[in-house]
């Protein structure tokens, strides 16, 4: 939602863009029934409700050469959702708003259908959107809506905390790179890419058991978000390389090398990272995910004092990583 | 929200809005935490809050040629939250997703002044949102989440009931007319379109008082919105033609039967259309809200079994009012 980087887009930075950010990222008084506003993955509202917007526009986010017009629902379904689970929100219900091109565009009960479809495999309804014409891209703005007794923040995470993530990384970020050099991705590449799972039942344990104390999902690459995290936290982050848990896929794809580079800023993994105090994860709970949802978790790396997101090599040498996430479509413009 | 017809827009209607626009207004079963869901103006979650998403689309709803930037934002907010007031609530907090190009365009940040100036006016504030680049048409989407203790819903109206309006009508057509014919409106016209404000204190007074029990607010013409409140209620609405309060501003600027029809079938005016018991509304209090607000307070016609929206003339006379709004935009371009 509100502080996630947007995409540096094909049309420019815009400095419009910096002034709109910084407004959303500046603390503010808020209305006494916000208990959480700009500056997280989504606001929460008195009685425990979570929302979010997010919004796709085609050629920014996807294109539909990528895509069928059902996966550009649901994949702008599940970037909405997945800032539900970055909340540790129980998604509960989603508005959507289209503006497609009613003639030679999209079909756009397909893209609904889409927005339903992910909306369904996590427990929620669509109630509710509007609908437009657009005398350009198709565009879509999907409103979430949860519910979260304990919502899990960006700002919790202390020294000496341990840094995780879920899942590999970097899949989603190698299709596009595939698709950008003129191939066609695998099927399981392009899935990573068309059908990303918002990670909401993880989430939600990780906040039953009380085991985690801050959490972000990935939505701009690892280096970025872990950005985030740690600004939202006054800490710094240090990763080690020799653990981030890069995709398979994607070194099969780009190599191990580039498919580092892919997980670290690389976007669209929609995965979590979440940090813990030291130990507070049970082995016997991580097999437990892997087996009930399927779902790897990983320590990367570990919280210290300090700012930044630092990249540990093997050998024991660090570089800080630049902030902000990967962005398809820039590259390929630029 | 949802249930409104969206603009026949330049495009061309659309089967697939359609099919979007009857998903939406198909009764389904609810999230037990979603008390009001499509069909209406808003969503009703459990706690009493209410939550609406309005979409605007340059070239659509708009034109950059008749709006600053500033404008354009406050316009999208006000259409935003004359749904809240159209459910009675109480405004909150607005999210705002903006898409736009960082490069010719809107300033953007202008935009967003603009929904942040009608949400202070209104007592809400904008606690989030995205922004994202468009390779086309600046895109708002604005998300407004009131509370409500006493919702009230289209579905009230009852054989017998009166059907009253809010404010002159008319006059944001008809400086959409005075455009279209190559024109600049004057000043008071223009700010009609430019800066329409949600009726949130009247309604909420309705509310408090229990005077009202159905509401909707104006934003396809009263023909279209009455229809839906009608069709809501099952029943019929007849309005009286002598006594729709036609805005004085558009009869000078397209003579009188023009008026009529553009305050019937024009959009935009987000005032209210409100239904009561027979003589529930108090005459002192009428005087009150045109006192206190500035809103002046026109009964127009009467709820009967039946169905639709009938035109009564004064020699008695009447004739069914077909559904949907005017559009500016398919006129003008068709």
């Amino acid at each position: 939602m509100q502080s996630r980087e947007p995409r540096r887009i094909a049309l420019g930075p815009g400095a419009e863009f910096d002034l709109i950010r910084s407004f959303l990222a500046a603390a503010r008084p808020l209305p006494p029934e916000v208990l959480v506003g700009p500056g997280d993955d989504a606001a929460v509202l008195e009685g425990g409700w979570v929302v979010t917007t997010d919004m796709s526009v085609e050629d920014v986010h996807f294109r539909r050469a990528w895509l069928s017009d059902r996966e550009v629902g649901y994949r702008a379904g599940a970037a909405a959702l997945s800032d539900l689970a970055a909340m540790a929100a129980r998604p509960v219900a989603v508005l959507v708003s289209i503006a497609g091109s009613a003639r030679g565009g999209a079909d756009l009960e397909e893209v609904h259908a889409g927005v339903r479809e992910i909306a369904a495999e996590v427990g929620a309804e669509v109630i509710g959107g509007d609908v437009s014409g657009s005398p350009g891209p198709l565009v879509l703005d999907v409103v979430a809506l949860g519910r979260a007794e304990r919502p899990l923040l960006r700002s919790g995470a202390r020294p000496g905390d341990e840094v995780w993530v879920t899942g590999p990384l970097g899949a989603a970020a190698a299709a596009v790179r595939r698709w950008r050099s003129g191939a066609e991705p695998t099927a399981a590449l392009r899935r990573a890419f068309a059908r990303p799972r918002p990670r909401v039942g993880v989430a939600r344990r990780l906040a039953e058991l009380g085991a985690a104390v801050a959490l972000i999902d990935l939505s701009d690459g690892l280096a970025g978000d872990a950005g985030h995290l740690a600004a939202a936290s006054g800490v710094r982050i240090t990763l080690e390389a020799a653990r981030v848990p890069v995709s398979e896929l994607a070194v099969e794809s780009v190599g191990q090398a580039a498919a580092l580079d892919l997980a670290l800023h690389g976007g669209e993994d929609y995965e979590l990272c979440f940090v813990t105090a030291p130990g507070a994860l049970a082995a016997g709970w991580i097999g437990e995910a892997d087996r009930a949802e399927g779902v790897a978790l990983t320590r990367v790396g570990r919280v210290e004092p300090g700012e930044g997101v630092w990249l540990e090599q093997p050998d024991g040498a660090s570089a800080r990583l630049a902030r902000g996430g990967f962005d398809h479509m820039s590259e390929e413009r630029a």
